[in-house]
């Protein structure tokens, strides 16, 4: 998809981003889908957590989608980007989007041990914060903290 | 570093991080190159920024090298590495410091404005860390922090 066309996904970013997540659980990751919007709504990146597959600590599913859709724009920021994902970012993410210029993060369910937004360091609240993402928190969390409680469970009853 | 399995590359770690962000300010990157040293004292990867240079705000030296050893190792926890780095980490490589379980952290030149470790979140000293690296800063602080100042120098001067 280029750029400036359109997204064929009919899906909203958010449906799509829990997509991501049922197909993360589905290959034994933790259930995390993100997206990453374009100014224009197009769909940039989509991906699952990929952890385990990539034998890497760092591939988030927020941080696969940032650095793909960049790639895609062919520069390292994003600016007037929206990141959609189905969990709040952690602190490693949350800085990330502050590195790359992201204009807007919309998250799923809160992760009051893990997360970094409105949890633990709550980097964007920082007075030393170099760039402030607008956010919020809390859409469809249900369905996102659903999906993580089920893939938890899961792994204790084995 | 244990003394009876010396790295292959006759350099000291610190000295191959500075031979890489020496090469990175060559490349019109931020002068910060880092290692990743194994449990044995070998050195599994060395990078510098490349963050223009691979259209990516996540390509912190840290990063680069935390992935590359993990590929290496083939999964994605670091225990017992060291990673030694030019300059204090930023919150997101702190924090992947974590999520790899990174056994200790040497860094050069400390960063009052966007150093993670001793300033700003200092995340490693939150009672919510899930993981602590052991950590020591301003290892040849000076030699670091020139190379900085003088990159920045230039652009300033361009």
């Amino acid at each position: 998809m280029s750029p400036d066309s359109p997204p064929r996904d009919p899906r909203d970013p958010m449906s799509i981003a829990m997509d991501e997540a049922r197909a993360a659980a589905a290959r034994g990751e933790v259930p995390v889908g993100a997206v990453l919007v374009g100014p224009d709504g197009t769909v940039l990146a989509h991906a699952g957590n990929a952890v385990e597959a990539g034998d890497d600590a760092s591939a988030h599913a927020e941080m696969l989608v940032m650095r793909a859709a960049a790639r895609r724009l062919g520069g390292p920021r994003l600016a007037g980007c929206t990141l959609v994902v189905t969990l709040e970012p952690c602190p490693m993410c949350a800085a990330a989007a502050v590195h790359f210029r992201v204009g807007r993060i919309i998250f799923g369910a809160y992760d009051p041990k893990g997360g970094g937004v409105e949890h633990g360091p709550r980097l964007f609240a920082r007075p030393d914060c170099l760039h402030r993402p607008e956010w919020i928190g809390g859409v469809r969390e249900t369905e996102s903290a659903s999906l993580l409680r089920g893939f938890f469970a899961g792994l204790r009853g084995r």
